[in-house]
């Protein structure tokens, strides 16, 4: 096979891949809640609960925008591995650099709402957040053009028209999510919403994959 | 089929759903522990480790209650889904929506443990621990009747008053939640034991589902 | 069967009662590690991290013994599983009671380790840990009973000196931690030592399952 | 068989011994996020977000050379029990001192995250960074032995040539890791570098599995 010749690893099915996978996204969502601590009161000054939960506001914004991101990761990256003959080394490592990325989420959404209320410090703390989404942005862009270039792991009776547009659905996020960080330079609410749309954008659902004629899935033998 | 007439994703097997969701229920359980916080003696105060320890019983009680309830959820869920023919983008998006209210649950248990021996906040902390357990209940609600609309997703060969008896089983808590909050804003007291009944009566078990004459479970083709 | 007549709900496969499970072990033995905090030094006084590593020397132990018991918990928890024909609702709810006590070790884990060396708080500190695996035990040893009672989810094949071995087996912890707790009201080392040593008794194999003269394992209709 | 008559207990399946690993590695990986610690201002103090981020640069480093390292104990693990014609007792309770090992990195990990910038505690962090992954290490060897000696759980149909391969393979990194620690007490720079580079060096993929002429995977009966 032509992966074969270009690695030396061979290529063998996602199931284990997916398994752990999901393992960390699952993991990696529930522990954004960590991040929003409890508020309590301080000796000696005055206190009331609504008040101090209402003071929390941008962590429960970091909540939302980072669990629905990492939600949408997990649903697409289910569909993305199925678009593949199979996994090798080579993509072993980019998916674990994409975890990576992923796992380092809830630390970027507790800077943003430990410090999205700082005087001041508002434009650095969504810029870091920005920042940090781009990161598995571009590391799932790196796994999309490995398993695409020279028909690698790439299921070869998808279309190539259906493939272009994948590239362009998965490229274009490294490309707009700087305008937010353009944005954020201006104004941190300006940047923070249009990082939001952008999120939002993928809530809509992955094309169906595109075989050649009369061909359909390809799968590797196991 | 109907379901691809009102939406254009495709109905798909809840395999995946399940699993995934089983690891955040799984995780957000279990994270609860870690929202009481082991007591340790300040500088220069008298210190008793028993009397600290039971000076933490708002946070024991929010530990039951929420472990039970998170319990009661994972129970129903794979009940909740084996009534359905399979799941489709709306309905992954609506669950992903109940999975983020569940595992915001910690946090809203964490406010109850800090805030319910704290004098002139235990209704509040009452009021925002019983809030944070009618999000999912009204996520739940809406997957249910989501599925249950136009024939959508549900089984076609239950029986219609089967389905009734089980949207009023689901929608019952959205209304009685309510009366919770108004027995806190009289009394802490009976906020929170009203609030911990309704949550028991979800451990009676759910109906065994009741299909058509002699029609069984109706599965999606994968 | 008999078991429908004692109990409403019907007996099932013990499948996803395992996956949650072993979700639920899992997470509890590997979040016992946040508990131990990473020292640093505080304004103004002399440190040094080795000192101050090995000053946290009763987390470790609690690490390490708490670490080992919920790992016998999850090997048992599958050899006892598959003892029974299936498992019923009033069984799940026991295991959730179980689960219940086994993810709370890392809160009393952290009591342990916070407070062991404090002048006056060991016994304490280690009576409050001996406690908290009295709970999981006797979680466990209603399981058990409940299973037995009246044939209702034992597999009926099994010998009954094989089972009447178990009982022993498993009610005999129930016994001896108050040895424990007695050791420590004489001295916190004794009370510590003898827990451990109970606990590393069944890191000992549990008996290969014993069945009547021709019979197998006997399992429920999916 | 061979192995009955060194051990009493029986030679099972991996699989359940898997899934338990993979949901530990999983959870231990993810965890390790949590030990960095959001910059938030001190009262009083001069602040900027980034100064703070910045200064938090160990913590980065921890969490990479970690995350990369479980990941590739996950990859390796899977392909080491494939060698294996099963478990019993005794491999599952090296497994279980593997994963105890595994699951405290993230202590050391946050030891090193706060104490590399410590004056004059800097080449204390690195070490015991340093022999907190010879644990594992020495762990994974001892599995290793454990199941080749005498044949007990190695898969027969293996080449001695290959086996022997491994044991080099699984036995450098104790052997290589006193080199860091040595190169450590010189300067704290080069003991980090040396061992980032060990690590490296285990991202080379495992060699395939070589077995006797004509021979292929010797497995267990279940």
């Amino acid at each position: 096979m032509n992966s074969q010749r270009t690695d030396c690893s061979p290529v063998t099915p996602t199931t284990r891949l997916e398994a752990f996978s999901d393992g960390v996204f699952a993991i990696a969502i529930t522990l954004l809640v960590l991040e929003i601590k409890a508020p309590h009161p301080e000796p000696g000054a005055a206190y009331s609960l609504w008040a101090a939960l209402a003071d929390d506001w941008p962590a429960y914004i970091g909540y939302v925008v980072s669990f629905v991101t990492i939600g949408i990761y997990w649903v697409n990256h289910h569909y993305l591995l199925h678009l593949f003959r199979g996994t090798n080394h080579g993509l072993n490592l980019l998916n674990l650099l994409l975890l990576m990325c992923l796992s380092f989420l809830p630390f970027s959404t507790a800077v943003l709402g430990e410090n999205l209320r700082q005087p001041g410090q508002e434009r650095a703390a969504v810029a870091f957040y920005v920042l940090s989404f781009l990161a598995p942005a571009m590391a799932w862009f790196a796994m999309w053009r490995y398993a695409v270039a020279g028909g690698r792991l790439i299921d070869r009776n998808l279309e190539p028209a259906f493939i272009r547009k994948l590239t362009l659905r998965y490229g274009i996020s490294s490309v707009v999510y700087p305008f937010a960080l353009a944005a954020d330079y201006w104004d941190y609410r300006a940047g923070l919403a249009i990082f939001t749309v952008i999120t939002g954008m993928y809530l809509w659902p992955s094309p169906p994959p595109q075989y050649r004629n009369g061909a359909g899935e390809q799968v590797v033998d196991a």
